[in-house]
């Protein structure tokens, strides 16, 4: 199904488990392992983007470390096409592109092989499961444009609305988020 | 298909880069994301994952990060069951069991949810995109005996054969590999 109903919604939200105080005081943690361990609502979920991205015409699937691996390379085998992982820096083995961005306190980096498309202007397709202040997928969404130019969309699976990381992503990309949370 | 053609095989090997000195010197490490890149490969391959495992009758895959959850999201997704990651030691939020295992110098630990099967004694199978040493492999193994009691398999994408891997696990599991590194 190309959209969810409400209702459909619902229950995979219903999945995700709120962990409170993790990794620290204060946040309560979107847990999507008890999602991603129910057979209906992985299977759900993985139906759902399916029937959305097969019409898109896409080359690639870029997952991010490590959560967004699970739903990237999932949809791409499901699609049978390639996936790139983008990872922390140093996990790589090969020639990399890498990009700095900003967390709460000082900086965090991530890298791409400079030769992960296997050219260039491939129609990407960028995946992570949750987008909240928006800086690790700020920095994915520019370095897939260094080394292939083109990223088609970028794809969560819980939307942080309040954390506002939409703003700082839109410039870069088109969005689509599955579940929002206000 | 079941089983792959000794063409088959070599084509996926052919797909795999050796990038020379990485981590560190004297170590080829076995690259696979340019058989990730490459549909064909990648297609390939899950189709014979999911063709083998889908007469296992499986309730779950468990993925060792992070290369794990690659190969282990999509069959699992393919397969239209659970998947449960392994992780890193603080990684995952909610109650954990963890093992230590030792590395050339020192330790390391790895954790999963204690809940991660909803239940105990369901047919998990364990995967990883490389066995080596087996340590790691040995320690995951460990851990789903600890919360599910029972393992099915332990799948590995490349087996370096000279490492002897194997010998460290199979008093804990079966052990299937698809491609061998003499």
């Amino acid at each position: 199904m190309k959209t969810l109903t409400p209702e459909q919604k619902r229950f995979l939200l219903s999945t995700i488990r709120d962990v409170p105080d993790f990794p620290k005081p204060g946040i309560i943690f979107k847990d999507i392992t008890t999602l991603l361990n129910n057979a209906e609502a992985f299977t759900l979920l993985m139906d759902h983007l399916e029937a959305r991205y097969k019409e898109y015409d896409l080359d690639f699937i870029a997952g991010i470390e490590s959560r967004g691996f699970i739903f990237g390379a999932a949809l791409a085998s499901r699609l049978g096409i390639g996936f790139v992982p983008v990872r922390k820096k140093g996990k790589l083995p090969y020639t990399t592109v890498s990009e700095k961005y900003s967390l709460e306190y000082g900086f965090d980096e991530i890298e791409i092989h400079i030769d992960a498309f296997r050219g260039s202007g491939k129609r990407v397709l960028l995946i992570d499961d949750l987008i909240a202040t928006g800086g690790t997928a700020e920095a994915a969404a520019k370095l897939i444009k260094k080394v292939n130019e083109e990223l088609v969309e970028a794809c969560f699976i819980i939307n942080l609305k309040f954390l506002e990381g939409e703003k700082r992503l839109s410039p870069h990309t088109k969005i689509y988020s599955v579940l929002e949370i206000a």
